[in-house]
């Protein structure tokens, strides 16, 4: 099942720099192997925003729950869940 | 450049049924033939609503306005256009 | 899978009463099969309001957006949706 | 009578984690307590939040606000508290 | 139970003259006989709005909803519907 | 003249136990005292928030201001004020 | 009492010319007899908008609704209330 | 004095196509009147809306609005106005 | 030149109350030099709300953010700048 | 192409003003330098706000992308990006 995710990161200013930076590294890597297997199909950054929008292709959404809320940001980011179905006039059948 | 753009489409409920026919039969036609030339790259239902979110691939913002502008369907719509770039963490080349 | 739904409805108020009241009836009939088969799994009033508060059960968005765009009232309603999954906290197995 | 409450939990980043843990751990045993007592009916986790929504059985508003206002999370949440009656296409008796 | 209700009316600018000095008759005698049954408690006009903000006194959401629903202006109505209950520094008895 | 105000308590949750007991003490006090003069005609907890809805029976917006602004939690109120005046359909004298 | 109301005028599309003129004059007239009776205080236009800023001088919120909503325009306004009092800071005796 | 102003234009869809086309044309001819002039200094499109964004350059809130409110579209746009002033950090004597 | 101004105080919670009260004694000061300079032509209190209307007679927006911008409340204060004009009602010479 | 950009700054109060400062005399250098090249073609400061309006003129969203991110003052900043396009009724050449 595919849905649409926004995530906004929101780092509190007095956060330590270093705190941050380690946060950033270990959800860049997991972000990268949940796209190698396919989960999170789809990244991309919005821009002039500390922001992304995402496709995710998931079992349902309690795997899609489970991946979000294990993502080192998840206690910073604002997230908005969209579930997404096949639109008729899509050509490409991995549309779902 | 990529856009992702939502549509949201609200017919009159006066709206002659034949007419809202020939709008959705051309709508789709157009739809279709902007997937084939690669425009229009991705496009999903969001579930429960007579809506969409898409992809769009174009030279600029021009272009895409020409694209969205010109549909049966403009008049009846409410779109949110959002610029992308390229996230740092994506794998996938082609998402710029 | 559970999705939550809220449906407010807004009848135009020139619709004619036998198109409302026919509407309304073949909505009924549809909400009570889908009852039956377990697939609109409660369905309560919100007070106050002419809107429901639904928790369906469904294969995934797409099943769960086939019923809700053929339902009658579909071209009048203000549908929101949102996917549900199991809270650690609960107590009953059902509550997926 | 029923009520459909939304709760949003914002953790301020700089609690304690132990104290975090400590609330988390009686907030759930309090929340198990009150759905085997009946008056929490439902419990489900919102995908991609640290939320959730919930049905409670209670005699009044007032056994409601001393139920959520009691509970140790109560002061990091927002709640949105809506009341339900029955539904005139409800085939279930207990959708009251 | 008390409820607190804020009903603000649109009357649509084509509903004939004479259609809406009936409806708002039908609305008066119906509101001041729940007025005398106790039922609706408090009513009061907001200064530059075609709105009220009540206080209904039921025993429970669903005799709110019965009464509300058979307003004859409830389809022009934008309803809020909020619950209420003992504040601990109240010194009404009445205020329940 | 009657004054509808919706009061919104926020407490920082890094304010002092101590302190916030005693603001609350002070603030109960002060209510009840208002009440008694009739000034703070109606006081009703919203159910499922830490907020009130009110009614102030005061000689005008400046009467108004000056108890709402001496309250010790003002600083950590959102208010919403409303002026109201009698309702055409209102049977009660008191509710000018 | 000094009441802040600003006024949006929204006149629907298909109203007869005539009839919007003929609101307009008796709209003006009207206008122009309470400011100078003093309980039209001020009254300016906002900038590129078919909306007015005021302040009357009224006896209470009931003068003010009697005085607005016997406007020729209300049916097609959009009007917002806040209730004034004296700043601190003011030193013009008659901003009470 | 510089005006940053946002338009957005709603066209009823009942509007006839010939008046619709009839106002577009004396609304264009107009726009390029007054940026010849110097006082409709920018337009722009926004990409993906029958919108646009502009800066005027007129003496004053006044010009400002008796241009906007001529425009033959004004009844049918929602208009924002922004005041703007130099900015500290601009190298465009213009900018003011 | 007249320009409509809204302000909300926003004092941190955590601001020592010595820094608050230096902070609001220069800015009564500056304040009230305005007001008899004429350029502060207005100034009233919010009912209920750290706040105020204001209305501001200054040569162009850029006095206007001058004046502002050097409150010392300036970094506390959410502002909201309305252009206003004359309104073809209006039979006071002074509101341009 | 050409994208209009509104910045709101957020400086937290508890930030060291020397290091503000130092943030703010980079946001310069770095904006000036920016105008210098031509990406940066229009900066205005909105009245009342520490806020600006900008017209970036840019290869693609990425370029602006990486304009805005490295801006000293980014982390403090709410950004909204709008992608512009030319407009039927300009006259001027470079509005693309």
């Amino acid at each position: 099942m595919l849905f649409h995710v926004r995530m906004d990161v929101r780092l509190p200013h007095d956060l330590a720099p270093e705190r941050a930076d380690e946060l950033k590294q270990v959800e860049r890597a997991r972000a990268q192997e949940l796209q190698r297997q396919g989960k999170w199909r789809h990244l991309w950054r919005i821009a002039g925003h500390y922001a992304n929008v995402s496709i995710f292709d998931v079992a349902d959404a309690q795997e899609l729950h489970d991946l979000l809320s294990t993502l080192p940001l998840f206690p910073f980011m604002e997230i908005t869940v969209t579930a997404l179905c096949r639109h008729p006039s899509s050509i490409h059948a991995d549309e779902r």
